[in-house]
């Protein structure tokens, strides 16, 4: 039996909020309709910040009743705050996904809070969603972000993201998402962590959330494989990038790190020849926006055969 | 105690082949000396083929001749057959690297013969360099291209690498590189080789020579460090690429690999900051190359302490 992988595509929501430009609505169901029809069943569909905060993101809602009418697909959404919980519940989102920082310095300049504060207003997220119709709430999942070092505070100590990472299991998280927001991230620490924390948070899953600005986000998504992580994030096209750092990838390729997966026998259910659409979606929609991506570029090798392994 | 990591630079042989433009001698010792003074003690200088075939590397004598002058670094030469070799025994090359395709359809299409006849080819220069005085000698290595897939033939048959790689250890190789010659190699794979060659030749060193054509490179160069590789081939802002891909780079990118290595404490003797040299030269002498790499775009992180691990 083949591992199963499962890849969330998040580039409508990281990919997009660093893109200045605004993609109109259709094009952004266009694109997700293509990634439904290539097999894709985990996306993080839109945010729900105050569309003043994020124009980019403002039909949250459109998208998101869109997406919950397309069988199978697990729609998810980032919520900053409880406010944001309250839209995803009257929504019926399936997947909330809430951030906080371990790094503290980064947390308060994301939030004008402490990290232990933003676990507070975590734990209040979940009792809101526990108040809901228990057997139709959504999951709701803890994002932890600079968890592999931090452009502020450069190191971040493993324990520290160990203990929140219990904590917010504790709190009732029902998955974590280790995130190297800043690409800082390398394999051997990502495989000690990720180890730790999977084994003090089973059964809950834990997820990579890692960007490639330094070009290790696929040996890092390796090194988190093999401690056993089967949930990634990743963004068609790598859409995103910082801009502060030219030319630097965002979350690492969608189609590379489906490619990556396949070619070592897992199972995806990604068809990686139909991301081939979505990106050309993308790339009308946003023609200035650069898009990485090997396979892309280099095409599918000879001695790749995911239908062997179905067989 | 820190594991040690060699890298052997080899865009200046698989790099500048793939190169029309024709870099000046001049240019190329500036740009190994930069190198040198980085840090770097494992160059693959040039080849050794008729000056005909590739203009762009008819200044190898020279090469070599230059690069012997520093103290402490290896000086390593492709030899494509006998008659290479005795250039490279005339000189008084470090190592001599002599290729044959695991493939029979690579091997064939590249110099006419099967790939046993290759490997013949290859007993008769470890041969002729035994009869070379004996402690004067150069280390012969065999590299196995095509080992993890070929644009030819597609799949290429585990059993069959390791079948040649113990058949050119017998012959007297003493050093074997496994390479992922077209980029069609894949972790799993990748650690699967790697570990049964490794455990069948030792204490024959195993060098990974991998091109990051389809964006796996450096999680396949962690998957063959994880199966007890450690020593890697790599070129400076990955040169090379190839001319039926274009955006496809060629080898792994000399920075990014250095970076992986020395992020997650291993020693590779190479200071990363001290690359900036040698890829301004090669940027200068080649404008119209595109060079690769995240590190020179995005910067080392703030949690890299490699002055640490020395400490």
């Amino acid at each position: 039996m083949a591992e199963r992988v499962r890849i969330r595509e998040v580039g409508m929501r990281d990919g997009l909020q660093s893109v200045s430009d605004i993609v109109p609505t259709e094009t952004k169901l266009a694109w997700l309709d293509a990634e439904y029809a290539a097999g894709v069943r985990d996306i993080e569909v839109s945010s729900f910040v105050p569309p003043k905060l994020l124009p980019q993101l403002a039909d949250a809602e459109q998208l998101v009743r869109h997406a919950l009418t397309r069988t199978g697909l697990v729609v998810s959404a980032l919520i900053p705050n409880s406010r944001g919980a309250e839209r995803g519940l009257a929504l019926g989102v399936h997947e909330m996904n809430f951030v906080l920082s371990v790094s503290e310095g980064h947390n308060k300049s994301n939030v004008r809070r402490s990290t232990d504060e933003s676990i507070e207003d975590f734990r209040r997220v979940v009792q809101l969603c526990h108040e809901h119709a228990e057997d139709h709430r959504p999951r709701i999942n803890c994002g932890l972000a600079t968890a592999f070092g931090c452009t502020i505070e450069g190191d971040v100590d493993e324990d520290r993201v160990r203990r929140i990472a219990n904590e917010v299991a504790e709190a009732g998280a029902d998955g974590i998402a280790l995130a190297d927001t800043v690409g800082y991230g390398q394999p051997a620490a990502i495989g000690r962590v990720f180890r730790k924390v999977i084994a003090d948070v089973a059964p809950v899953p834990v997820w990579a959330h890692f960007h490639d600005t330094r070009g290790l986000g696929l040996a890092n998504a390796l090194a988190a494989y093999e401690a056993g992580c089967r949930g990634f994030d990743a963004s068609l096209g790598g859409l995103g990038g910082c801009p502060y750092a030219p030319g630097a990838s965002g979350n690492i390729v969608l189609e590379d790190t489906v490619f990556m997966f396949e070619a070592m026998g897992c199972d995806t259910g990604i068809d990686i020849e139909k991301l081939a659409a979505p990106r050309a979606i993308l790339h009308a929609a946003l023609p200035n926006a650069a898009l990485y991506g090997a396979i892309a570029k280099a095409g599918l090798p000879r001695n790749f055969h995911p239908e062997a392994r179905a067989a």
